[in-house]
């Protein structure tokens, strides 16, 4: 059953820039941050040990929309869709809401890989964990 | 005559992540960083002064690709072009070199805004700082 | 009465560094989270219109003793608490936990100002803010 | 000969807040900047690999006094001093300044370890790196 997963998240005043505003870099931090939640929200590890390496979820592309500013402690939602589960890869928006108003549209997609002797190496997704993926995608 | 702006930059150690590399929305800061640096080189200011107003360039949409991971202490090459001007914005794109190698390929639309009473609105580039841009428009 | 106000708060990936761990000044954001979460507490806004210009409470010293390392996803209570209140400034300790443990220890004096054509004035601290702090002096 | 190591460094548009004005928990971004450009200038790794683990200098002590604001594009002077060389620690002073004006006054001690299997653990500096520090030492 395809549904949002929704964090709920001030700005911070360390997150706001000079023209009073939430910086535009920092929605990515948020983006991840809902990411994160999202899989504590499925018991799913972020960082999992698999043998000598542990895995991570570096992120190989991701963009950002914007179309109203936000500012110190305004209240945010921040509503996860998954949108595309590949081999090794997965896919996210997050919708940021402040008022009912849609703030910003952000996408991002990350590749399951391990990491070991520094070298990142993408792996198929685990079924355990795809199968959580996919009950979520749309 | 088209050609790019390049800044070259470390990578600090408070820009790592637990992975031991760059970490993501901080190439977002980078992307900015080359920008001022270009404007510096131009001789325009990134903040000038209109009336009672100020100017600003908030972003509308950006967006980064990733093809490897960079470390702490790395040394990049931030080379910016030109990809796009508007009558009210402009479209860059950073590409990130790290020994000659492309690691991320960085995008970004800014547009040219007063800010008065905490609003952002939206103005026809000036003329003097159009042509500077459209120069270097490949 | 003398209490301590305490703040959860998780570590995210974002501010961990190459070495694993929550980067160091990275602490001094967390201390201004929880002085913001104690004003909310008090039904205070942080920042307050007054006239013309507004209210802030720039630091003028802040200082951190770290005990121990916190990692990705850690859970921090960060408990402030008052410990002087001078005309225009306060001072806040703030102890950072985890797992009952004593991880860091910060400091911070706040000085009340007003923000008028880009100068900081300090300001005595108005009554009503002050029998606040006053009352969670130890 | 007891000398400081200046790095020039601009005020970056991320690192302003809402204030208009360097945000606080910057500073310690930038002493740490200036500390690890001084390790550079002296030709020592900031990081070293010994045997398995590699070396760090996490910090156990910071602090940092403000006597004036600085803004978007200020170009700072960061002198840093050694003003003590312990047998495994080392503590800094780094003074920011302004057009010739003093702006903030830094302190940080840092204590030279392994890090192993995610612990850190205190070592001896090595004399060739403590000699180093101690020429510079006041």
């Amino acid at each position: 059953m395809p549904q949002e997963f929704v964090l709920t998240r001030r700005v911070h005043f360390s997150e706001t820039d000079r023209a009073g505003v939430l910086y535009f870099a920092h929605y990515y931090r948020f983006m991840e941050e809902t990411e994160h939640a999202f899989w504590r929200s499925l018991g799913v590890p972020v960082v999992m040990g698999i043998g000598q390496g542990e895995t991570s979820w570096p992120r190989v592309a991701t963009s950002c929309e914007h179309f109203a500013p936000v500012r110190f402690d305004d209240e945010l939602e921040l509503a996860l869709r998954v949108v595309k589960v590949g081999h090794k890869s997965v896919t996210y928006e997050v919708e940021f809401r402040c008022d009912g108003k849609r703030i910003a549209l952000g996408r991002m997609t990350a590749v399951y890989c391990t990491i070991a002797d520094d070298q990142f190496r993408p792996r198929v997704i685990p079924d355990a964990v795809r199968d959580k993926l996919e009950e979520r995608l749309e």
